[in-house]
C-alpha cells in the first residue's frame, strides 16, 4: 500500500471493462465486450486511463494481466462509435481523443508494476498497441497482431506504436507492419521478437496469469524497477543510464528483499520474498 | 501537388541515374552504369541529393523505387573514381563529400513517400546503406549485403550505417557486420531482420514495384505521415512521441481518406483513396 | 602508442584477473577464480576498470579477448565477498560500489578497440552484463546467459544491462531475460540475437582469439572508429550521426590505411595495414 492517499476515492465500478484483483496482488483487466471482439469505444479508453491511474498511485497490485473476453483479445476501436464520432468532432476533440489513447499507453509503460497481455486471436489497431505497450504478450497460436491504422486512412504511428515497434521487433519489420498495416500471425510474431511466450491453444489466459503470479510472489519492487529502468533507459545515453542504474541499486540493496535473499541463501532454504 | 513552387526549375535531366515516374505517383530511380555494377560516382551522389530534394518539394510522387540496372543492385562507391579522386583532396572537399553522402541518406529517410530499393545482387557499402535507409528491402535470392567500409581503411559508420544498423538489426550484428565488413547473404539478412520482402529470384524488381503501386494507390498521406512518425520517433522519448502521434492523428481525421474509410465501410464498398 | 603519456605509471601486476598482451597488439583479460565459476570480487571490478582505463590511454592494444578460465565464463558478483559485504555499506559506499560496476561497462564501451567475450558456460549477472557489453560474442553451444538479478531482490536494469540488452534484442526479449532472470541457452541467444558468433564445443577461446588477430591486423583505426560510432550513435538523432559519420571519415581518408588500400587495389596486392 502507498501511504500517499489523498482525497480522491477509490473508483467502485468499472462500467467499461471488468476489473478484479485476487489476495496475491494479480490484477486482471478483461475487455467485456465479446460480441464486437472487444471494440474500444470511448468509455473503455477512459476507463483503462484512470483505472492505470488509481492503481499506480495505490500500490495494492503486484502484477497485472491484460486479456480479452470470447473469440479474440482486442479488435481496436469501435468503426461505429469511434470513427463515426470523431468524423463530427472539432480539432480540440480530435487531439483529447487522440491524446487520451496515447496516455493510456503511456499509463501501461509506466505502472509501477509488470502487464502482461494474455492474447488470443485477433489483436488489431489500439488492440495491437495495447499488446505492443504491455510488458509481457502471452500468446496462443491464434494470435494474430494487425497494426491496420493505415487501413482507414490514418498514420500507423498510433499511440506510440511509431516509438515502441522499431525498439520491439527493429525498424525494418516496424516499418513494414506499420505501414501495410498486414496481420501478424503467431509464427511470425514470435520469430520477430513480438511475443514473449507462445502457449499451446487457448491457453494464452491461463499462462499470463502464471506468469502474474510468479511476478507477483517474487520481489516485487526488484521487478516495478526493473520495468522502470527498462522504460526510461530507452529515452537515455549509456552514461546517464548507468548512473541511474547504480542509484537504483543502492536503493535496493537497502531493501528487505536483498537481505531476504542472502539470509535464505546463507541459510540453504528458498527466499521469502516480501516485495520491498 | 504541393501549391509552394519557388523559382527554381525542375530538372529534365538527370545525367547519372535514370528516373522516370508513372501516372499514378510511382517513381522509378535506376543506378545504370551496369558495367560498373553501378559503382557510385560524385555525380551519382549529388543527382540523388538534388532528385530527393525535389520530388520532395513537390509531392508528385507517392511511392519510389530505388533499383540497380544489370548484375547487382549497387557496388558502392567507384573505387576509381571517389576513392582516388578523395586522395587528392583537402580537408573541405573531403567534408564536402562525405557530408554529401550522408545528405542522400538523410533525403531517403526524410522523403515524404515511401522508398522501396529493389536488390539483386550487390549491395555493397555505400550501396548497402542506400537500401539500408530505404523503407523496404525487397530483395531476391541473389541479394547480398555487404558494409565493407573497414575494408577500404574507413569506418563502417558511413552515411548514417551505424546509426541505422543497429535500429534494423540490433547492436550486436550491426557491430559485426559494420567492424568486419564480410558480405551477408539473403538467407541471414531475412533472418536478422535486414529484408523486408524476400522474392523468388530475379522477382525484386516486380515485386518492388507491385509494393509502390500498393503503397501509391492506398491512403498515400498516412503512408507519408507513418514514415515521418518512424522516423522522428527513433530519435524522441515516449511522451514526446505521444503528442506527436496525437496531433499526427486529429490532422489525419479532418483528412478526406479517413471520412472515405468511413463512408466506404457503412456502404460496404471498397474505398477510393485520395491520398489526401 | 598514444604521445600523451602523464606521471602516472603503468600497473606492473594485475592481482584479480590475469592480462598478457602479445607483439600484434592483442590483450586477453582473463577472469581466473575457477574455483569459485569466476565470481567478481571488489578486487576484480576495480582491475577491470583500472586496466581498461590504462589501456585506453596507451593505444598499444588493438583488439581484447575477455575470457573465464575454467568451466565457464563468469558467475557474476560473489555472493559472499559481494552480497554480504554490501549489506554492511552505507549509502555512499553503496553507490561506489554500484558506480564501480557500471564504470567497468562504460569502459568496455567506450575503449578504443574492439573488446571480445570468449564465453562457454555460465554467465550469469554481472558476468552476463560484461559479455553483453563486449563488441562480439564468441560462444560455445555450453554458453547460457542469465541476467539474474531479480532473483537477489536486485533491479534487472544493473551496470546498464536495461540500456544495452534492448538495444542488442529487442525491448520484448530484454524486459523477459531481465525481468524473470532466466536462463538463456545458446540456440535461443544465437535466435535473438545475443550471440556474435556460434563455435564447435570448446573453441570459443580460439575462435575469439582468431577474430582479434583479424581486427588487430587489419585497419585497427578503422575498427576503433567503427565501435565509436556504434557507441555514440546509439544516443544521436540522425542528422547528428551523418555529420559525425562525414567527420570520421574525412579524417581517416587522411589516414595511411586508406591511401594504402588505394594502393594496393590499384597494385593488386592485398594492402599492408597500419592501424593508423
Amino acid at each position: 500500500m502507498s501511504p500517499f492517499t489523498g482525497s480522491a476515492p477509490r473508483t467502485e465500478t468499472w462500467h467499461h471493462l471488468t476489473y478484479t484483483v485476487d489476495t496475491r496482488g494479480v490484477a486482471t483487466v478483461t475487455l467485456a465486450r465479446p460480441e464486437k471482439l472487444n471494440a474500444l469505444t470511448f468509455g473503455a479508453y477512459a476507463d483503462l486511463r484512470d483505472l492505470l491511474a488509481e492503481l499506480s498511485r495505490e500500490r495494492a497490485v503486484r502484477a497485472l494481466v491484460l486479456t480479452g473476453a470470447g473469440r479474440g483479445f482486442c479488435s481496436g476501436g469501435d468503426v461505429d462509435e469511434i470513427i463515426g464520432a470523431t468524423l463530427a468532432m472539432d480539432t480540440a476533440q480530435l487531439l483529447d481523443f487522440n491524446r487520451m489513447t496515447g496516455q493510456v499507453v503511456r499509463a501501461v509503460r509506466e505502472a509501477p508494476f509488470p502487464v502482461i497481455a494474455a492474447v488470443h486471436g485477433v489483436a488489431a489497431g489500439a488492440g495491437a498497441v495495447l499488446a505492443l505497450a504491455a510488458d509481457f504478450r502471452v500468446a496462443d497460436p491464434s494470435a494474430r497482431f494487425a497494426f491496420l491504422f493505415t487501413r482507414v486512412g490514418l498514420s500507423g504511428g498510433d499511440m506510440g506504436a511509431a516509438y515502441l515497434l522499431p525498439r520491439v521487433v527493429g525498424l525494418g519489420h516496424a516499418t513494414r507492419l506499420l505501414m501495410l498495416g498486414d496481420a501478424v500471425r503467431a509464427p511470425e510474431a514470435e520469430r520477430i521478437g513480438l511475443i514473449s511466450e507462445l502457449t499451446d491453444e487457448g491457453r494464452a489466459d491461463a499462462a499470463a496469469l502464471a506468469l502474474a503470479r510468479r511476478l507477483a510472489d517474487g520481489p516485487a519492487l526488484a521487478h516495478a524497477q526493473t520495468k522502470a529502468l527498462l522504460t526510461a533507459e530507452l529515452d537515455m545515453p549509456l552514461a546517464a543510464a548507468v548512473e541511474l542504474d547504480a542509484a537504483t541499486q543502492a536503493l535496493l540493496m537497502n531493501g528487505e528483499d536483498y537481505a531476504e535473499f542472502h539470509a535464505a541463501f546463507t541459510g540453504k532454504r528458498p527466499p521469502r520474498w516480501q516485495g520491498r
